[in-house]
């Protein structure tokens, strides 16, 4: 069975909607724009949102709850031993980061915006509970404040997402494609957070 | 002795271009508006930096050139002790921290048209280049790549100063100005880049 078309019209408009305000910005990019790059008509984004910041709220509330999803599921559980904190730690650096380049068009304009999907937060909550639980299991130094753990994850994830044209630019990586780099990044990154950089 | 009138024209001009660029974005500020902040006349833009562009460019520069200043200076000298490096790398944090909450507006502008400040490449250069001197002489750990720990501190405090009214939203936590709490978030900081979070 084929999608029934207004489901198919609606997601268009999320992508385009994501698209241009991710390249233009909110005030940026014309109700007009939108619907024509879409393939649709004017009247389709107050039939489906309302309005233009309806549909930005759709686009960001559908970005937190898809984006997620992996990462949400390796918090899921207290780690049973060292070793199975570790990877999931290792899971979740590699997960938000493929996460983060999927979904890079909105995540520019949750940023540039500054809008609060409530699924950020939840993750971030959940992940600060996660390391709290691994303290008490040992698994995580006691003296450590869990916030600035998941704070340095998710900046070092966010601004080498976001900022991936200009490092492409003065270092000529391309660093949401080139796969041996990301792993790279990620391991060092990793050996940075676990050991820390004193001898 | 006053200052010559063209002169501080030329500083309102990058003052206001820098506020307004740094709320409406590079394509929604408009010449007029900025010179009308400014309180001088349109042509004034066209006098000083040739076009719209060129006043965007001098902004980005002269944000680099102010902003790095300290930095560079902690940097400019091999540590002689221990001691020494580790109270430079706070000193570090804690200068860029406050130079980017002093120019936020300009760091806006920045991060929006992903600028590339030829002052915020030299810093990072340099950065690089002190860490791997720190640790010829064993106050670094070897195994470490220098360039996440660079990535690290800068991405930390650059997310803290942009994201910070939506931490004062989410949490209601005054980033830019509660100096207890940014004293505490620097220590917090440090000590996982120091030593991990591994037990």
């Amino acid at each position: 069975m084929s999608e029934p078309t207004g489901t198919s019209t609606r997601s268009r408009l999320l992508a385009s909607g994501a698209t241009l305000f991710g390249e233009k910005g909110y005030d940026g990019a014309s109700i007009r724009e939108i619907c024509k790059h879409a393939s649709t008509s004017m009247n389709m984004i107050h039939h489906y949102f309302g309005s233009k910041e309806g549909l930005l709220n759709a686009i960001v509330e559908q970005f937190g709850s898809d984006i997620f999803v992996v990462p949400m599921r390796l918090l899921d559980k207290v780690p049973r031993s060292k070793e199975d904190f570790l990877s999931r730690m290792e899971m979740l650096l590699e997960s938000t980061l493929e996460a983060y380049i999927e979904q890079r068009a909105v995540l520019l304009v949750v940023v540039r915006e500054q809008a609060d999907p409530s699924a950020l937060r939840e993750y971030m909550e959940r992940f600060v509970e996660f390391l709290e639980q691994s303290k008490k299991k040992g698994f995580v130094r006691k003296e450590v404040d869990s916030e600035m753990i998941t704070g340095a994850m998710h900046d070092r994830v966010l601004n080498q997402v976001l900022f991936a044209p200009w490092i492409k630019r003065s270092f000529g990586i391309d660093v949401l494609a080139d796969a041996t780099y990301k792993r790279r990044w990620c391991n060092a990154n990793l050996d940075l957070l676990m050991h820390g950089f004193v001898p």
